[in-house]
């Protein structure tokens, strides 16, 4: 089995201080480390739980990667890791935004100590403000043919106009890193609109989590992706927009009550996408 | 003017330590003193400025207390008082509820050491873990012709299936007091239900607040509220079930952003309450 590091992580832990970072194979996995202090335990158990789960409809499955067990990876002293679907394996050149959802990231039962530390940064952020922040994204540029990946320093200096912004930029033709030019947002409505984009997706996902009781998903990302390969050729309609949650190292049981933090969160994002669509050639701040 | 005390008052400020408490007249007005450090200004203001906005509908304005200005009141050592209809003016044998909307009653400006206050209360009470809590109830108890009124610490410790019990409660025909016997819900399809019940009427406020950027609804509050009189005399579908918003001290500029932590509170209370309409009969734990 050949693995190698994935190239368009955009958030999440990566190798480090000898610790294994996650892997993907040719035949479309994910091979993800598990997290210590119980958060990768608690990881496992959700994939184990809600992949066979048939109260989720299968609508709502294929928002999630696939669960393909955990395996111990040779060449990473042989630590356990879970074996998941790679997202992006599909996608040549892909355009990656990572957005972790909630105005708040830590959960009632959590220490004092935690909870005080999440808190700073969810005030410091958009999170308490917005409801969600992005933690991660990785564009191609199309004037520069390249990609381009903002510094996490950046991401987490973004104020409510900046999250906005950043929104337009994902789906902007212009040069990114070229801060003085406005983002034309030129494929807001392949990416974001449609019958099959990302908004549809979001009000898909929103319907299930007003009556959802399962699950609470703290500190949970949705990752979108999308295709450039198919904008260089002409084809914006093929751009094959994505939705995906990810990150499930502190979900917990709903107990009989809706994940009022997440969807809160999300219809907040829903109406951020919203406001692109409806007016794509305004200015952020205007 | 003839002022008095009012009778069904369930949250809020009372009078104590010499300030005055509210007062309500014969003529269906209210009349609430403006609370110190600028949260009787910023009440006045949410008021002055809601009264007229012509970009909240019809339909929207009616979920919110009339308003008609500010008065010096004689007798309350001639304190300036906002005037407000008296939400329980058209009511004989009332039960009230009052809930706090939101799963944090601080906001992003706040300073620490009030954040800290509203944090500890917030993870005390079912504010976290629900999205919203009961800080208030008056119940008229059919069984002992009388109204019954729980101690605010009582509410206070409520958990998940405390809060469910109570909202049982508030609908139903046994004694309340009498911790022993199951609430029966026995109102719940002519409050809770219908076409004008509570229920559809939350879920009107949920439309709005899925689009409306206008205002942050910090440390809001929802008043539900029934009439008894013509449960008594056997017709039930004369209840006039009504919610209304209350208390703006906390409103804050919208900035953009919807009110996502009102609004997945309200998710999550609707969920509540569409629990009890899909099984009046069951028990709040099972």
């Amino acid at each position: 089995m050949q693995l190698k590091v994935p190239e368009h992580q955009v958030a999440g832990h990566i190798a480090k201080d000898g610790k294994p970072g996650p892997l993907v194979d040719d035949k479309g996995r994910f091979f993800k480390p598990l997290q210590g202090d119980s958060r990768g335990e608690i990881e496992v158990k959700f994939y184990e739980s809600f992949s066979s789960n048939t109260e989720v409809p299968e609508h709502i499955h294929r928002y999630f990667p696939v669960y393909h067990g955990t395996q111990a990876v040779e060449g990473s002293d042989g630590a356990a890791m879970m074996v998941l679907e790679n997202l992006l394996a599909e996608y040549t050149k892909p355009s990656v935004m990572d957005v972790k959802m909630g105005s708040r990231t830590w959960y009632p039962d959590a220490s004092e100590e935690y909870i005080q530390k999440c808190l700073k940064k969810d005030t410091g952020t958009t999170t308490v403000s917005s409801g969600f922040r992005i933690s991660g994204f990785e564009v191609y540029d199309h004037k520069e043919s390249s990609f381009w990946k903002p510094e996490r320093k950046l991401l987490r200096g973004l104020d409510v106009d900046g999250a906005r912004l950043t929104l337009r930029k994902f789906v902007s033709s212009n040069s990114l890193s070229d801060t003085g030019s406005k983002p034309d947002s030129a494929f807001a409505s392949s990416v974001y609109g449609g019958s099959h984009g990302i908004l549809t997706q979001l009000l898909e996902l929103k319907t299930w989590f007003e009556n959802q009781t399962l699950y609470h998903f703290n500190s949970c990302s949705i990752l979108m992706v999308y295709e450039n390969e198919s904008i260089l050729k002409g084809n914006d309609d093929d751009a094959r927009p994505q939705v995906k949650l990810v990150d499930f190292a502190h979900v917990l049981d709903g107990n009989g009550v809706i994940d009022h933090n997440f969807l809160g969160g999300l219809c907040s994002f829903i109406n951020f996408i919203r406001e692109i669509l409806q007016s794509p050639d305004e200015s952020a701040d205007s």
